[in-house]
């Protein structure tokens, strides 16, 4: 019988075609699964506890594998898959964990932090870490815009294409919480689970609300329509300034 | 007669051979010589407080340039400048200046931060970014060992080659602070001028002393003999982890 390891994951999605692995290769998954090839001997297949899209960033993504023997310590784990990995991967702790795990099935929610850089000018050292908007933001309009999210809601219109077909849109957000630091906008949300896109079309129409063009109450309207939403013009933030902070088991 | 534009520059220094223009291009100095050519129509030779070496970092270099017309105000500058710059260079301020500033000459001192991250793994985002060093450091006595180089000395052993022939190489450091936020280690130099590599010669040494490799009392001992050191092994850090903060005029 193999052995379950769980790993807590970092990595800077700029130069990668997201999460999954696809034929062109230069996904973090196949850059896993390759170092995983070459410290185990043969080929592993990883499980992730979701997909980030290309450019979207990790703190700490989840996800484990099965591997062939436990010869190795889950504390030499990290090194060993690091030596292989681009810097812009890390493995930062691994973990021997129950075959009744499942870094996705087992998932309990996860936290997405959203970056916007509110100033004239977008400093190097944030490009590609954040969205650089220009326009004046609201801070207390989208503060309080934001709180409409919490709660248990059909989230359909917050969704890319409205919800896969026959997908249930339904999510519990459980906080939300926006920070300012000087121009740096910081948007942290917890939740029980995240539709596709979701993260990026709520900071879209968020920003749309400090920016003076979508009023809040607009907000709601649509978290109640559900799939009803019609064909109401959405905003997706950019795949930059995305973070995925963590998952919780 | 021609009109002195002063400009504050920050720039990522990873993708760069450095600040000066060399036949290569690819300098920060020759992307912002093309950009002023572009928006003043004729070549234009710029003017750094300093030389940054390739990879090292800028929050705000400044530097010079003589353009021939005050036709473009100067809180219009920046933008003009930026929408022909690559992302990982930015103009944050221009402004006209009398005839008798010039960047190098006129600088009264700098400041120079240098970054170590000091944990067993580095984060994707701290790539090209921090120096990483593995082994434990010893932060007081890398705090008490870095306030022998405040005040004026020779510091001809801190000097790339120990100095250019016939340089005088006494300098006066006003301050140093050495903070520590988690594995982040930042260690912040304010002087009246710095010798080539001196900032990176003394990170090396003062992490040497951290790592208990080396006495505190040898870099006491290094800067009463100034040139006279000797062949003493010396160690420069990385050009990563070094950020030029600011000129002070």
């Amino acid at each position: 019988m193999p052995y379950r390891l769980k790993l807590l994951v970092a990595y800077d999605g700029a130069p990668f075609s997201g999460w999954q692995s696809q034929p062109g290769g230069n996904t973090i998954q196949d850059h896993l699964e390759k170092a995983f090839a070459r410290v185990a001997g043969e080929p592993v297949r990883l499980h992730g506890a979701g997909r980030t899209d290309a450019g979207v960033h990790a703190l700490a993504q989840t996800a484990h594998a099965d591997i062939p023997s436990r010869s190795l310590g889950a504390a030499r784990w990290p090194a060993a898959l690091n030596a292989s990995l681009p810097p812009a991967i890390r493995v930062l702790r691994c973990r021997y964990v129950a075959q009744s795990f499942h870094a996705r099935f087992s998932a309990k929610g996860k936290v997405y932090r959203y970056r916007v850089w509110n100033a004239a000018v977008l400093p190097p050292f944030e490009v590609s870490r954040a969205w650089h908007v220009t326009g004046h933001l609201d801070f207390e309009v989208i503060s309080g815009a934001a709180q409409a999210f919490c709660g248990r809601h059909d989230f359909a219109s917050f969704a890319a294409n409205r919800g896969k077909p026959g997908e249930n849109t339904v999510r519990t957000i459980q906080a939300v919480r926006i920070r300012r630091h000087g121009p740096l906008l910081t948007l942290e949300f917890s939740g029980d689970g995240f539709l596709y896109k979701m993260v990026r079309l709520m900071v879209g129409t968020l920003v749309r609300c400090g920016l003076g063009r979508m009023s809040p109450e607009e907000i709601s309207a649509r978290l109640h329509s559900g799939a009803q939403t019609g064909r109401a013009a959405r905003f997706a933030a950019p795949a930059d300034g995305l973070f995925l902070v963590r998952v919780r088991y």
